[in-house]
Parts: structure tokens; sequence; C-alpha cells
């Protein structure tokens, strides 16, 4: 966990009051779901299966207890809304600053447009980042995402990269 | 740094035979060099200004005691020639997947298409995502960038993404 964020942060959406907290291992299931109510991680394979809890508990376990990375939920009513993951990574370019990465940002598919995307974002773009000391906040959104992309250009970001992956062929 | 790397890894290229081997604290300079040598990284204040080098210097010192990071630099004749950093993220969507980042690679203006950048990025692609149990490797490229883009495009990677930056206001 990044030790630095200053959480839990309350905020007021269209939706209701929510809050924005680090996720438990009891989250799991929540973040799980989130993750395969998306067509686009859906494809990947997030699709809840069984089989694959053991996996997402482990990498819960292994973010929640690295000083570099957190993941992070909102809570809505008494139900997980909305993830995401922060990374915080020291680095040379750009006079040695430090970059604070956001993966895997989701909110129920019911509950778009209704501020708490932005609220989230916008607590991660000038809170989180001067938490860590970072100088710049950064992310990748898939291609098909137009929408995604016009939420983070109305919030200050600028889509001046294309982001590339390779999948790591199985030895 | 990433203890699992299996460096230094050496390489033939058509300059000649070159290593690729973890920074020290001595190579800044060579870095700092690559950078401002680089007109989006110039563009952006790496200028290689005396006045910065302190905050490099501590950014390498940081990277190279982060259990997650590391800074890699390419040696040939005995001058540092290229540098990329690496970042190993857990995290939770493709099925609790790992992560390779790349950030900040560089290679001398003069030895592009000498093959040393493509040797690289091939051991970093194949060998340092399996080290470090990554199923991903990510990294992101300015969009003005369009030789680097076919050269990852040849290298198997996928511009599946936008890429988004957001510049942290001085508060």
């Amino acid at each position: 966990m990044l030790d630095a964020l200053p959480l839990p942060h309350s905020f007021d959406s269209r939706a209701g009051h929510a809050t924005l907290r680090r996720a438990t291992p009891e989250d799991a299931d929540a973040v799980i779901g989130l993750l395969s109510d998306d067509p686009i991680s859906a494809a990947r394979g997030d699709l809840a299966s069984e089989a694959d809890r053991p996996a997402y508990a482990a990498a819960l376990a292994e973010i929640l207890a690295d000083r570099s990375n957190d993941l992070l939920v909102v809570e809505l009513d008494g139900s997980i809304v909305g993830t995401l993951q922060l990374t915080s990574i020291p680095g040379m370019s750009r006079r040695g600053s430090r970059r604070l990465l956001v993966e895997a940002v989701r909110v129920r598919s019911d509950l778009r447009s209704s501020g708490i995307g932005s609220a989230v974002m916008r607590w991660v773009s000038d809170t989180a980042s001067r938490a860590v000391d970072a100088a710049i906040v950064q992310l990748t959104s898939d291609a098909s995402r137009t929408d995604a992309h016009r939420f983070y250009e109305r919030l200050g970001y600028v889509g001046s990269h294309r982001g590339f992956k390779y999948t790591v062929p199985r030895a």
C-alpha cells in the first residue's frame, strides 16, 4: 500500500455520498465482479470464474503488501461500486520525476455519469499525486473506449501517447 | 533493482558486441546525456543541466534500491549507448496478471537501426518478462514517434491503447 495516501476520502456524487478507501482482502470478489462487468476486460479473460479466484486473491495480497502499489475501492450504500490501482514509480526522465500510474479504473456500469469517476480521478490527479510527490499521472485506455478518452481529457489529461502491449507467449 | 533479471546480457549488433547491464550510480551522467540527446525529452526539460544533476542522482539511487524497479544501460566499446527502465507491477486485471512496464527507452541517435534496440527489446519481451513472471509487457510512446511505433509493432507489440498524461500543477 501507498502509506502516504490520505484515505479514506469521502465525497458527494449524484448517486449519493460515497467513500474512496483502500481495498481489503475481503473486497476481492467485488473487484473481480467490477472487472468482469466490463466487456473489454471480459474479452481479456476477466470472467469472474471460480478457478481464477486464487490468482486474484494472490495479486490483491501482493498489491496491498507492496509499498509502491495500492488498490482502492469506492463504497456507496454499503456496496463496492468502483475500483482503481495506483503505482508510484521513480524515474530518470523529466528531470528525475516520479510518476503515478493509474490502472484498471472501473465504475459499476449503471453508475457511469454519476460523478463518481470524475470525483475519484480528480482526487488521484491532484491529491494522491502530491501525496506521493509525483510530477505526472499517467494511464492508458483501450483505443475503443472513446467515452473514457473524452472523460480523461475533460479532467486535464492529454492523449499524447500510443500505448503498446505485448502478450508474453506461454513458454 | 529487479533481482530476478538475468544480467548482464551480452549480444551482437551491427555496431559490434554489446552488453546490457544494470546501471550503477556512476552511469548517471551517461543516462542524462542519452535523455537530453532526444529532442522530445529535451522539450520536456531533460537538458542535462548541472542544476538538475542532484534530482537525477536521487532518482537513480531510488530506482536501484527499489525491488520493483531497475535501470539498465547498454555498453558498447566502453561507452553507454542505450538505457531503459523496467518496473514490475502486480495487478488484478487479466486474471491477476503481473505487468512489466518499460519506460524511457533510448539508444544513442547515431546507433539507431544498428540492431541494439531490437536486441534489447527482445530480451525485455521474452527474457525479462518471464524472469519476473509477467504476462504482459507494456509501454507508451509519444504519438509523434512513428518510427518507434513501427519498431515496436515489428517486435510483436500491439498499439491497442491511447496513453494519457496529466502534469500535476505546482502547488
